[in-house]
């Protein structure tokens, strides 16, 4: 396969001072559009030579606080109020999200999981590919957010990874803290190979991510953490001269030390969950139940904590499969 | 067409005391099993000649409060705790809800638009047959558990109607408030041609229903109340020889006027709540935005109150298209 | 609603002598052919003023004894071989045919549920009511031959009801013995309402049914059953002028006298049959184990008959859901 | 069931003067929205007393010309320039329509066998419900804008029907006339059950149809033909004060005799046409061929023509299943 | 992975005189058929050691003048009118065709995205290795007979590109000119990866593309260039030892210079064309229009040429999406 | 992409003594279950240091016989009756098990198509590397039990192949006598790529395969034989410390020597089977025969045998498409 230059077009310049709002075109040729394009929405806003922020929504499509946050800044923000560049992507998986699903319909793909990408690739891959070859390097910070999802629900925190570079983990610790979401999330991510975060991080620049809430709606207050959260990263990294955001609780940092942590249904069954997020849980005590209502002779069965900590994530769909992640507990760190 | 008795059969004999835990046999010739039937579980639990009451769940079949603190209640009564018969079926719409759907994948059909049913009709008709003709006839009570669903999320709340019979009006106004929730809402229901309401109302029997958050997803305080609820009725009919409930909290009493209280969505879009259920909105206020995230270039619009009120509804997933309901605002009595 | 003559026409006329190969043309306006039309096969062959017989398959879509012994029989008869009338549908659920699937893709609907059927109604209907209207009035015996279809294997047998009119009963019963099937059903329908039985046998005219192997297949010894038993009907009723058929064994008389004959599933799982169609089975016996392969702690379900016989029937696909029906059991008369 | 008023509500006020945009409120309960609803667009114009004419478009959801022709008349009609009321529904099957399909994808189906419909009927139903209980009462003169759709493309003509009314059969070929398209077709309905034309036409109104083009597409011609026609209709009847429209072809009377015009396949095949519409025809001459592309030992089967007489519809889509309309001819009146 | 030979077979021997018809074997395992093939039509002609012209149609399964006018070919050609070598693949991307749809079904993969192909991908990367791998090296030139496809409609023409090898760009040019189309495109290809075009250039071959009409129709004349082209393809390369084809009007030579000459849409609506295809446009004119329907609030949107020209192409379905191509502008050569 | 070890995981220790029943973990990402699992059911039996036995069902999801024996077995082994180590998948395509097809739901993918397979592949793909790389290399055999599928019937038999090590096919050989199945199929596979068959023997292991029956049902003798087989196969190896199975008739041995043994449909049409598995059939003889029912005009249409021998194989779905193999002969070795 050829590593030529991304088959995705646009009519905007990265290096032109100003505000550009505009589109990257990619060629999406299909049964109702012989010569079909998928118009991905992208706002560039620069003003000299300081730091590039790169900011991501909807890299799963069902994930709603980054779209809305990111089309507000993207519509508010303006060059003369800003030194350096930033770059605002709200729908990565712009498929998905037209869909409201978390994978894309087109190729069944998760964005999170196809870095870095291919340039013949599929529709997710293809994206991947551009964002890997031709706006990472051009970014100093990349902000990804996200949210559950509509199968899940979290409190809502921003993320970073336990990295082998200590100077960049202790930068991204910073960045973290100035989000200024309620909690902080630190994880030893097992298996990071395809994530857009690790494709960063292996660069040398500093990641951040977010999950803000989930179930696949939208609610006053995570818009509210989103809104402020990317101000704040803007301001922490010089790009945007504003006067301090208003002081906010410090972030609680916290940590999912093992897989312990997770706790999965055994049965197709429908969940009832018996603690909310944010609450503590003791380790034994059932976080939840799943129930067999069209069998009346069933009992229900107990879903168990291995560990104790707060849950910070549950499940939403009350309908549940065999092997679904149904509430995660994390730990102060 | 012929107006003979249901072809739904059972092996339980609702004269007889004791408790019965089974099925109504529903048949289901499909492509998959030519002589199939549908399982629809039932228990019926009698003890003497005391009033009977009815419960039913899952009308919509993604609401789930009412499934779950059924069975419960279903598995939990014992014969000789009660003095009458209650006759519980926590998924009425089954279909619907082994699908997760509000409609009956079946045939497309609300069930609660489906009274009086017909014998020949569709599979929902032929289940809304068989309870208007079978089960209503041997029910005092029925209380019909709804939820918000996947599409929207409410104030937890017990729901009656103006009536015109007023006798019953007063005993259903007693029962509501004997149910427990945090509100009561008091409808004057403009259509309700086809409801299991009107059926029940129609007989002269004591309607009661609910409305207890929603979402697709069952919420701690929500299964509480269902679950104090169920056995606060069975109480107050005398059914139930509990101890009373421990003290709740008087219901507030609210009333949708009028269609002002709706408020739509005139645009695909996606929505962004700017209240939560519960809060006060002065009219004219926006309880919401839309934004066109794929339209870099479009402005996001408001969706203004056209009346002040407490926000008792609002929709849940943020993708909307253009007529959907994304709040309802409700007066105090 | 109307009740004019049905919108099905066709260039055959049913009252010449000679033989006609043509087609029912039965409007179907659709999505991709707005002034479209369903092209069902019809043969008539007619000599003189004889009884007229009428032979369907296809009544459910996915039983092929019929149509395959249908087809060869519109080709092989000849008018100056019979006297009276021989009309052949093979196909009469022909959506259903062509989709091979048991009810119709279009409206969903069982043909052997729809009939008197109706002139404005849904495709199925449309059909039932032309040959309700058009075409039983034309003949004096009804043969419709079916089989198990994808999810059924039975015995082969011919199959007729217990009539109120027992001078008919009669007939039919002579009529049953000399298709010369292996076994003979002779059924007590419960609820027989819609079926096209149970419209011919109202008129008063001899309605003949068959249960012929099923599986969604054709095998060698079915087919030659059917071959066979069209033309010994034919010449039964001195339509076929041929020398009588071979002598075949005589057919054993089978009923199936309640439905504690029917065993049926109580979980959705894997079933594995214990015995097979033909088998003798003692009541009490497991017919059959539910197995579920996804869950390696749970045991096995034993599936027992309530009643001793001959299982004349069982499930076919090992993929089973709670309330399918996995085994008949018969009684000799 | 019930005949009660349509439960479509609108804003609008059909007896006010001026001009009103806004919404028929179809309610639309859905799993994606519990109280959705359907917003179908209607332009009321209107000034004093004079007739009314109701102009509706995509009666069939893959018809174009009607929609354009109507949304455009909608934006520029102004209440001063007329003298009477023009009431348009752009889309009347809006389902239809956002589907862009011939029928429904809520019910399946034929909104122009549907009349006159039914409150507590499918979608479709209670659209034509609402049209023939609220608006055909308000209208003196119909005019339903139809195109081939997606299947069919035609010689762009008016339609009318053969009346038993003779004074309303004239009025109507004046009106016919007066739309001024190339041709005018005069058919006699065989079976007009259900139509939207056979509603208003037992009302004693004018009703009149058309046929542009087709194909799923529109084109610079037809729109110009549609356009026109619905001004030249208003003026005909004294609606619009304009001066009169530009003088046209006068308009070329045809008709279809009988159902020997219609051709027809009689395989499944790849269509090739060998006359296009306009064209003459003689009788046994094929107007296309069947291809059988998959089997390269089988040889195309010719289409011949029944009759002479030009072609005025020809199939779109090349695949094609037996018994699909490739053809018709008409013949000058 | 593998780079051995292709599992496709077929009985037919390339290197054999005289006339072969029959077909590719392709396994195709699949639910409905363990051990299922793909049968695809092919012909082989050939008489001695002249040329070999290998012929290719339904790339795009929903382009239909190449398979018609190449099973005429195939029916039509006898060896002893030849000199040398014709090979014809009607079908290409067979299951597309099958289907109806440009793209397969199968792998949702676009052919002429898909070379060279891969021995174990999926069913177009299958086909693509096979053509690549065993017909492309018996070839001396190969024509591959393209038109609009369902979503399009274009001038009739004959394609070619600018190569680096201007001696094969020559001979080339000359074969567009014999081709004998009304319009004849030289395109510069941006991004030609995975084409057969490129597939075949990159051997140092001739290979002429056609785009004949298209709207997923046949129309009487561009059957005709079709018909007359490939037999001029065939007389040019001496293969053909026929009369020259009757003279036809020279091809008019033009170019799509730049990506200014694509109209897209910028919004989701109805489109409606405003030039048909071989009108002149200015530029700055709109080629087009969107509409929207469904809100009559909403002005309708011009869609601008950006460059003067000839319109060459417009989209066929009105239903119209963001990005989609509406229209290409072309300029004489 | 990388070749690090695999993303599934399990608390089974493969390496210890005892009785383990579990699960391999799948993560399995989905719009419905972001952090969701495949939990494939695994048995692991393992006394000291024999050798090792690797049983696989459902490697296709139709065929039923190896998850039922499977099962059966892994409840029944115990550690203190065998000598080595047993290793139990009954589902190895767990999603196609689920969904009832030979193909995962997922990914379409054949998994015996799909060895080594691929870390970060699709699912199909991501469990044969998991299996490749991490179970074969612990197995000293492996027997994977096949059946027919739901699209064909075969004579119940054990399969191997030839193969370049002679003593290993040797020893296969041996195995598959000791299965005691009917039959003993050899195969010259033609294109073994991508088979578990292929990567177990090319690790110089023995691999012996079957095929039990089909059409997606189960039988009373099939299951009996998979029974039996899998013990025999435990006795054979050692590893199983029972009594020998009772004697069963020793196999008979037979061959597939080319693909004239194969009959395929070379129409679209019915399939009538003319002989059944077990059958001799002589050259020429028709197998079966496809008829047109839905065209009475069309004659049926015979398949003939090219070879003589013994019907081993029939398709079982009567709906038949082109290039459908519908029968297999093999001979006696």
């Amino acid at each position: 396969m050829s590593d030529g230059r991304s088959r995705i077009s646009t009519d905007l310049d990265f290096g032109r001072d100003g505000k550009q709002v505009g589109y990257l075109n990619v060629p999406h040729s299909r049964d109702s559009s012989a010569w079909g394009t998928l118009l991905m929405p992208i706002t560039v806003i620069r003003n000299g030579d300081g730091p590039t922020v790169l900011f991501t929504g909807a890299n799963h499509g069902d994930e709603y606080e980054g779209p809305v946050a990111l089309s507000k800044l993207a519509r508010a923000l303006e060059p003369d109020r800003i030194d350096g560049r930033v770059i605002i992507l709200p729908a990565l998986n712009l498929p998905a999200f037209k869909a409201a699903r978390r994978l894309s319909p087109i190729d069944g793909k998760n964005m999170n999981r196809s870095f870095p990408g291919s340039r013949n690739g599929t529709m997710t891959e293809v994206i991947a590919h551009y964002v890997y070859t031709e706006l990472l390097p051009l970014a100093d910070v990349v902000v990804d957010l996200h949210s559950g999802g509509k199968s899940m629900t979290l409190l809502p925190c921003a993320v970073m990874h336990r990295l082998s570079d200590k100077a960049l983990e202790a930068r991204t610790m910073e960045a973290l803290q100035a989000f200024g979401a309620p909690a902080g999330l630190v994880l030893e991510e097992l298996d990071s190979e395809g994530m857009l975060d690790t494709a960063v991080e292996e660069m040398g620049k500093v990641f951040l991510s977010t999950e803000l809430g989930g179930g696949g709606t939208l609610s006053v207050p995570t818009v509210a953490i989103a809104d402020r959260g990317v101000r704040n990263i803007l301001s922490h990294f010089g790009v945007l001269e504003d006067t301090p955001a208003p002081s906010v609780e410090p972030t609680r940092l916290m940590e999912v030390p093992d897989t312990d942590c997770y706790v999965a249904a055994g049965h197709d069954g429908l969940f009832e969950p018996l603690f909310e997020v944010g609450d503590s849980v003791a380790a034994g005590q059932p976080v939840g139940r799943l129930h067999f209502i069209e069998d009346p002779h069933r009992q229900p069965v107990d879903l168990p904590a291995r560990r104790a900590g707060t849950l910070i994530c549950r499940r939403v769909p009350s309908e549940t499969e065999r092997g679904d992640c149904v509430a995660v507990i994390a730990q102060d760190l």
